[in-house]
């Protein structure tokens, strides 16, 4: 085994959920477009695409050319770029090898797009209130951005909201409504809208009414977000970081994984700062950057050197920590792969 | 400049924490021991040590074979590693480059570093409650491992309750207070405490009594954390992240700078997530992985397109996710650091 820490992906469990979300997603004939920020790693894309996904994710150009160099010929920039001359040319490249669709939430942005080869989603606001216009502002962006050559294709929200606990359901229904009123915005400024895009992994069960596809990332491998906020078993948790007990200080059970390959994240209504796999009633009290700190919760302590299991509450932050992830195959590491887009934020 | 966003490096802030924190350090008569864990960055750890740094501290041993390949002979490794054959071999060869001494805090952990090469420091717990014995038991475990072979040159804490509005000089003092009783333990158990190591950036200016070493790690760049505890000015901040405004969104101000280069850390006194350096009165109200939310609080709207700074709340964090640092003097940008240790957890 390498040496701890390291993040592992269970390749059997990593099949299975790309399996039923493929087949979730065939079974309601809307179209799965992963979002592949979680993993940045071409490998698992391949199978993402392989068991059915359309079209690629993705955040960023970098994470763009990426993935088009690897083969992925049609990627989506679920953001409202703003671009410089630079950008234009790095989009009008990734453009020649993949069918590029680019994020839009204003008309400065829009045209500083033009030319570029690639076509816009309007990105709305469903609930999330970070980017994106007001549905019923959808139709007027649209037709401003293909008044001025810039093709526009459909709309696209982001239900991340659905990050709380209880609001899996609500965010679904906020993002169905608010998409439905910019398709109508659309349709009413003379523009069609081929494309109704949302879904996230939390609001993934009670998504699927009036959407055309689905851009969920985390359901891939999960995380303990996903545990918490009951939009996952923990048999269907594929990433967990393999780290070692170094330490009964006090009588605390320490690990040598801290933030800096578990990531920091810790919403206010999650439990503690990641969970253990194999030990669901402990709690990670907190983080240092080498250090988690574990309250066992009656359990039996881990002796020195035991090797832990510990899943991080955000899959996407501690992947993009690490230059590749090791597959595990029947408790044995059987390869590594390289997280190829690691650190791509722009 | 790079595209957005990414990290940079005032150089004149940074030689001035430097330069300041070395003179702080001549003038007390206590050796300065820079945690290099913040910058993972050689040229970074050169002009600490020109300046006047001693040795050097670590997190990892992929962190010291770095450092010791990079010329650094005197490397000391603040964690009670816990190490199985293959690290023992790692150890065992740094060794041959550098003076390397490392933490314990069990009898068990000290026994397996036998035969490395390597010296020992005792962990004490001085008030954070993470690793390290009680200070009563420092030479206890001292003497332990002296009879096993592995030699003991003093003792050690790290007073992470520093981190905690109002907590810096108390920690300071709890720190001070442990070491004392540490020292005076493995003296009472016939192991002479040469070293006598504490310090963190925010506790340093109430450091000194009694300690022969300290460890400061992010006074070299600074960080919000560190502006909101008081520990620093914005003129001795050097790390920002330059990012662009890509949205006004609902009237809000979402730049392109996220999570994964800015970290997740939020510790509950925050005021938010990050800083904005130019602009004292904002407030970064959410991070997602490419966007921060920001609130003007009454100062004006950047424009769409703007570059602001951005100070991340943990400077350490921000900078294991980038590969370099691009370095900045008189507003232009001049050079690019690689963060050689980035990411080498174990």
């Amino acid at each position: 085994m390498p040496a701890t820490p390291f993040l592992a992906v269970d390749l059997e469990v990593l099949d299975a959920n790309i399996e039923r979300t493929a087949a979730w997603s065939a079974d309601r004939g809307i179209a799965l477009r992963p979002h592949v920020k979680t993993h940045k790693c071409p490998e698992i894309a391949l199978r993402q695409r392989d068991a059915g996904g359309s079209g690629m994710t993705v955040a960023t150009i970098g994470e763009a050319e990426v993935f088009a160099q690897a083969g992925f010929d049609d990627l989506f920039i679920a953001y409202p770029l703003w671009i410089d001359e630079e950008r234009h040319a790095r989009l009008r490249r990734v453009s020649e090898w993949a069918v590029v669709t680019v994020g839009i939430d204003s008309a400065e942005g829009a045209r500083r797009l033009v030319g570029s080869g690639v076509s816009a989603l309007v990105e709305v606001d469903s609930g999330h209130h970070r980017t994106g216009v007001d549905p019923r502002e959808a139709g007027e962006l649209a037709a401003a951005a293909v008044a001025v050559g810039l093709p526009v294709v459909g709309v696209f929200a982001f239900p991340g909201h659905s990050y709380a606990p209880g609001g899996r359901e609500e965010a679904a229904h906020s993002e169905a409504d608010a998409l439905l009123r910019a398709a109508t915005s659309l349709r009413d400024a003379g523009v069609e809208p081929h494309v109704v895009s949302g879904g996230s992994s939390p609001s993934l069960a009670a998504t699927g009414v009036g959407l055309s596809e689905v851009r969920p990332g985390v359901y891939v491998v999960n995380d303990a977000q996903q545990w918490e906020l009951g939009a996952c078993s923990t048999e269907q948790i594929a990433l967990s970081c393999h780290a070692t007990v170094v330490s009964h200080a006090g009588g605390r059970l320490i690990l040598d994984a801290g933030s800096k390959v578990l990531g920091a994240d810790r919403p206010l209504w999650a439990s503690g700062s990641g969970r253990l796999l194999d030990e669901p009633q402990a709690r990670i009290l907190s983080l240092s950057e080498h250090h988690a700190v574990v309250d066992m919760r009656g359990g039996p302590l881990p002796g020195l050197g035991t090797v832990v299991r510990v899943v991080p509450n955000h899959a996407c932050n501690a992947i993009n920590l690490v230059d590749e992830l090791f597959v595990v195959a029947d408790g044995t590491v059987v390869d590594a792969w390289p997280v190829t887009a690691r650190g791509l934020n722009a």
